[in-house]
């Protein structure tokens, strides 16, 4: 049983970004929309105006429906007359209450437009003679007339001035945030990982030291074992820390059987670093069998690429790292053939020089705890980045669950045993 | 001497907010347009297509405007040749090279569309053959042949998912940032409290104790005796570590003088509040002679009203404290008549709660050094609030530079003799 | 085959906080000590003088050692000569290199101390004629005579202003990071809950609303039945998203099942409460079948105590939110009895408001993404408090993982159905 | 009129670091101590025992002194009978009342010691009886019978495990923090730098391209030109977007005199550093009049050193660019000498490279307003970094307010034309 309106709405539409805004929120609430009219303004000044259809499943919908596009400056082009019932009990509205928004309403009562008197938002709107204000749920009092329904509510949107003229500052939003369902969101890029494999094309990971500090190593390890790490783009400091508690069970001072900190523990990673040195490289140390262990061995062992590219702040470096940038770029360069899914985690550098050099029909996702890193990736350019806010430790450890058969078995096996003494 | 390109695009223009965008971009590259021919789809899955004519003041900026606009998809109607020319030395490219973007790309040459065999963002295009690849800037040869200006020359867009199904997530980007002009914000806003002071409105501030911690208190308070604060809305962490401040000089164990920890003065709020409960309220302990400086003594001094809401968290709390927070959220509302412009510091609780009451129609600006904080109150559905990351209270130091007269001299006056032993 | 060495060192040791550290150190690399003799300074401004017999476990371990406790000024009694060896290949030390750090340091060699030129942390020391410098590893030449071992190797601290006068800042430091392995920190506290719920007390949790965003109430609710949440204190926020959810499957506009947002369900909270305070109270409304679902349900169900403090910026409230905040926080004293462990997720608020009423003898541990959150508790006078900087919603699932039987076939067989049209 | 009292405390004090704290607080309250007897524990089990004379200024002083040391657990070696009086009033308490910890107290009540029966901080102590509990500021009614002074009172500390078992996390305290009074750091800060220039010294720079996208590029120039900016370490990103906005007015999309963004302004980086590479130099560019305004423009006019080190996410990169990046280190290391000042600016891959070959012996200040920056240069060993987490642009202002005679009224003459058209 569809129920359907006509709204319109008129102003700027287009260069406002008005318009597809409206026709998104359709979508999201599960309406249809066909567009009857639409007479476009010629020039930047002109104003254009919209009449469009609406439909929902049920009168319900619809109502919520129209209540949202009203925040919008769409309305009714029949608004009709406010509907209001009386409140059954203190501190409570009736069930379909029209909910405000904190823009400025009117309501149309006796065939007149009466404005509200104090709009605040999440409020109902109390009539009271020939007046109407908002009041808030607390507030209310048994046999208020409250509006119930979108029926004879019109609301009058700000002028948001998009122009960007020089006496407004820019609208700001933010979609990155660490307020998402972040369970969903790893079995997501499982998904995704699962059907770049499947089409043939390899994953690129991008990845900063923090992988080894957060104690993800043992994680990553098995995604490599399963085939989930085609290639590694990372600095001196990824590879190192790796190498180091391979050899010293250490990272950058944190002793990762025991969760704190071996607070001078730092030399370890030179002296890791002078190992490799003479070994001759990491394929070297792993084939004289210095090196048993950790996310390097698996890529070694797998037979898999990586490419490291130095910095200024690097100790050492491992005699695999390129310390010329450009060489370095050029040996990344050189890796992008086939890569169909891109995943940087927990890098900011390596993030942005990758992101830098990717094109855009490349998916990529970027995972940090820090919302900065996740941002500036979108802002650099790579704006078919997404971005997640997390913790790396578990999200890696959630990762390797989704993808890496038995995991959890794997990783009781070679846990640390906690508690016992050094 | 106006130069002019007639320039087409097809596509879900409006329900991707494309041409929003690409009408936005003409602007702020100071062009103009006339939209000289639209089809709207009518249905959600129909495409729309528009032609449209643009112009610039020159040459050279209706180039770099046909650059930016094909990163949107938009093609000129009748695109012509590419244009090359050789490099005339080793890593420079020609003065006016195409700089591409990391979208799929074709060149026309010898009438034939040519796709770009690598797609990276910020580099050239050289031809070789009947090839065309991107070149970065290091790796150009003296001779190379480079693509010059934007004709001959299309950007296939992605397809933005802006439709939000299962398979996408949200593109995401933020605008609120640390990395703008502070110098220059900090005099809008200055700007702006000027006006509407002038316009015979309220100036409203919502601050958290952060104001007090940053040694900022002194900068608020000649805000105040200025005539910048007309009304605060805070809780009892504020009011308190100003009175503490005021009566011991610490606030939360920060010596302020000095600039480091008393780390066991935290006793001293308990004592700052029950000094106040002994005489009855904020404005009797200043009766009293027993608060001598301080914000909340210079409110009182103004005969400025200030309304206190607690929190669950509070010690004490000080008698003009409201403990019940509907009663606290109805006297805030009492306040908001002739508001004309609101600032926000530093505090996540108070500048939410003023933000659920606030109409729309009040500009509202949000300072705090934690872009969560900015973020969370735009993402509450306060849209007209522009947010600025900063530090506290050296933007209170350059409001104060920027609002009160003599501000430099009177601070000199009244700052801590450092270098003094206790 | 236990070795030893007679170290001393002399200095303000006990109110510079050195010889504590050094203590530490001893210990932390698994060596033993005794105190041979300790002259104590008596008045403030009298230097202290200790000596100390370290002994470890082999030759390699006591050398490393002594090489940290260098770093604290410690020096061996009988310092001996310095050994230097030939590097055997360009860019790589001896094994044993001697690895500098960036304070002042000496050398003996032929019975002289011979100050380092450029004192750089994490070089090797090489010695040319009856000079001694710094040398990276990159920079080293076959043949150098670099230093091995910590012998004849003497360094000078910076004498560490701790004192607090006014020429000096803080020395700052920071233990709480992201940067820990997460995975292990999971495990520690999942075992401290079973000690407590075997010792007979109580779980209290403190809780935000993060944890519905983050799509985390499924682990919480499974935590809850397994009987791991013995009482829950929250704000109006936290229960409101609950109850949303669970009638709508949004929270505060983000969809859970699909995770985006739906950016204009924001009325759906006030609908939520609305339906709350119809039916009396929380327990009244799952009593009458209006609320099936979520946190809030499974404590009802369970028979576990909530405490529930309304904050200012509370829509509604729910009807069983104490909007007193001084009644709050007596209904949450009275709570405290027999509680073992206190966890507090996602919530400033809250978390200081129950860190200011625990005893410190509860153990307490402090989950958010947010750094300043978890280092503010600590700051606030709870130095028993814990900080773990890490992603909520990940969190939860691994805790429920460790402490829930079944927890991963339980979360499979409800998980919402991806990919399905609404 | 000197008082004095003496206490005792028994324990771990030297490995606990708790005598350091003890000996800290009495400091920084102002008072004096002699220590009257210490025996130390030899072995790494054993307790040690100290008595200490201390003395204040006042009785008032004293007291607050002795309240402070109870919570290290140091008590009065005569602690005397416990004295309580009646509140006056309803919710206040005397004016020397005891101010509570949340540790276990004891009260000596009529000989015997009686445990007080709910520990919670800033309460006071209520004498029912023979039973002594805490009470809130607001629960006290009059004639309740509260305990002043810290007579008679004796508190025991937790045991902290300073040994870091397996069984404890670390003890976490963060003194790196956002709420400090930030004017008088700058003015400490200009006082250093002032210091090391007339002690005939070298100041050192190492910044970020967030100078210049904060808008604080002006402030900067006019410190070089003050001569307080000898040698500056940088990336190619802060000279390229200095020079892009010195050329285009534009740094990566914002443009600086009006304060939001031109979203596609980001090509102009490219195009600068082609410019500067056709130049041969950024020398070069200034000699042939091709870059005529900025920080680096202004360093070379005064004939000041800079080291541009690369990193792999470089465009370009600028011609003066180390693209290898241990070559970079080398030219880094050869500017040390004479530096007696080093500071950091909104960097942290060239700060924490810098505190890397950097001697602890200079002194050395960060400045970011990014926390993990902050505290990250600390972590890797630059013990002597102190921190300050603040708006770079702000701080910058505020740094040459301090610095440059007359700065005022030179950046009101160069401030761009706000409300002008371009």
């Amino acid at each position: 049983m569809i129920v359907s309106e006509t709204v319109e709405i008129r102003g700027h539409l287009i260069n406002s970004g008005i318009l597809s805004k409206v026709l998104l929120d359709i979508q999201e609430y599960g309406g249809e929309f066909a567009i009857d009219q639409f007479d476009v303004g010629k020039e930047a000044e002109d104003e254009s105006y919209a009449r469009i259809s609406i439909s929902a499943a049920d009168p319900d919908a619809l109502a919520r429906l129209l209540m949202t596009l009203q925040t919008r400056g769409v309305n009714l082009v029949e608004p009709g007359e406010a509907e209001a019932r009386p409140a059954e009990q203190d501190g409570v509205f009736p069930d379909d209450f029209y909910s405000t928004t904190n823009l400025p309403t009117l309501l149309r009562i006796g065939g007149r437009w009466v404005p509200v008197d104090n709009p605040e938002m999440d409020c109902g709107l109390l009539i009271a003679g020939d007046r109407v204000r908002t009041v808030p749920v607390s507030d209310v009092r048994r046999g208020d007339r409250i509006v119930c329904g979108a029926r004879g509510v019109k609301v009058v949107p700000l002028q948001v001035q998009r122009s960007r003229d020089e006496s407004s500052f820019d609208f700001m939003i933010s979609d990155v945030s660490s307020e998402k369902p972040q369970a969903l969101m790893v079995r997501q890029i499982a998904e995704q990982m699962r059907e770049a494999k499947a089409a043939g094309k390899k994953v690129l990971w991008v990845a900063g030291p923090a992988v080894v500090h957060t104690g993800a190593a043992p994680a990553m390890v098995e995604l490599v074992n399963a085939g989930y790490v085609d290639v590694l783009f990372a600095g001196n400091a990824l590879a190192t820390h790796d190498i180091e508690a391979a050899m010293y069970g250490t990272s950058l001072g944190v002793d990762l059987a025991k969760g704190f900190g071996v607070a001078h523990g730092h030399e370890h990673h030179i002296r890791a670093i002078n190992t490799v040195r003479k070994a001759g490289s990491i394929a070297d140390a792993v084939k004289q069998g210095v090196l048993t262990d950790g996310i390097m061995h698996a890529l070694v062992r797998a037979g898999n690429r990586f490419v490291l590219v130095g910095s200024v702040r690097d100790d050492g470096p491992l005699p695999d790292v390129y310390t010329d940038v450009v060489e370095g770029q050029r040996a990344m360069r050189a890796e992008l053939a086939d890569v169909g899914f891109a995943i940087m985690v927990a890098t900011m550098l390596h993030s942005v020089a990758t992101g830098n050099i990717l094109p855009a029909s490349v998916p990529l996702v970027c995972i940090d705890i820090n919302q900065a890193t996740v941002t500036k990736l979108a802002d650099r350019g790579s704006a078919q980045a997404r971005g997640i806010v997390t913790d790396v430790g578990l999200f890696l450890e959630q990762l390797a669950l989704e993808l890496v058969p038995d995991y959890r078995a794997l990783a009781r096996s070679r846990e640390p045993k906690v508690g016992h003494h050094r």
